[in-house]
Order: structure tokens, then C-alpha cells, then sequence
């Protein structure tokens, strides 16, 4: 079973990237990561490091927490 | 130089950690996680993992969100 954490991960990655108009490639250029990486994140397949997640909040231009914010909140 | 993302989520880790009154390793046990790994995470040394995050938050009994939210939101 995938991680909650990271399926939450994903869904606002892919959700914030849709609405700032960038293709997995320009993201993962912007973060100095492998666009099959993002894809990967994207599906929730990689347990994404802190680090990592820093950077694609960076290329996002949003605060790390927005990527794991839920719903509910 | 650390990341802030990693020195957001050791301040906050700490911070939660202490205020439920667990120590390091009290902390560990109820996340699964090694003492020593919960010691270096809070000195930012390391580059934790969002599934290893996860375990942390739920041990905390919080939103993995609360553990990235920095004093200005």
C-alpha cells in the first residue's frame, strides 16, 4: 500500500504544477531534477526525500507545507 | 550549508516532540524509527524520507503539514 503522505504529496505536486502551466519537464528543470523523476513522484512511487521536496516546492514557488496540505484543512 | 526544509522540520519535530513530553526515544518506539535516527533528523543531519516524515507525524499525532509550518502562516 502506497504511503498517505505520499499520495497526498503527488496529488498537490501534479495539482500546483497543472495550474502553473509547466509540463513535468520545464518542473523538473526548474527543481535540477529528471523529468522521469517528477513522473515518478507524480505517481507516488518514490519515497521523495526532504531535500528534494524542498526543491520542487522552490520550483513551484510555494511553501514545502502547501505540498502536503489535505483537503480537510 | 542544511536545507531550510530539513531545519523547519527538526525545529518542529523537536517543538512537538517536547511538548508531548517524549523523549528521542519514546519518540522512536512509537515511529518505528531507531533513537539515534530521531536524534540526527532533529540536527537536521538528515535527508529524511517523506515515509519516514510520515511515521514521525503519526507518532506526534499530527498532519505531516504541522511538522513544515514555518512561524509566519
Amino acid at each position: 500500500m502506497l504511503s498517505n503522505a505520499r499520495t497526498l504529496f503527488a496529488k498537490r505536486l501534479k495539482e500546483l504544477r497543472q495550474s502553473r502551466g509547466f509540463s513535468q519537464e520545464s518542473l523538473a528543470d526548474r527543481a535540477g531534477l529528471h523529468r522521469t523523476y517528477v513522473g515518478s513522484v507524480e505517481r507516488a512511487e518514490r519515497n521523495v526525500s526532504i531535500d528534494n521536496m524542498e526543491r520542487i516546492a522552490q520550483a513551484l514557488e510555494v511553501d514545502i507545507a502547501e505540498l502536503l496540505r489535505s483537503d480537510r484543512e
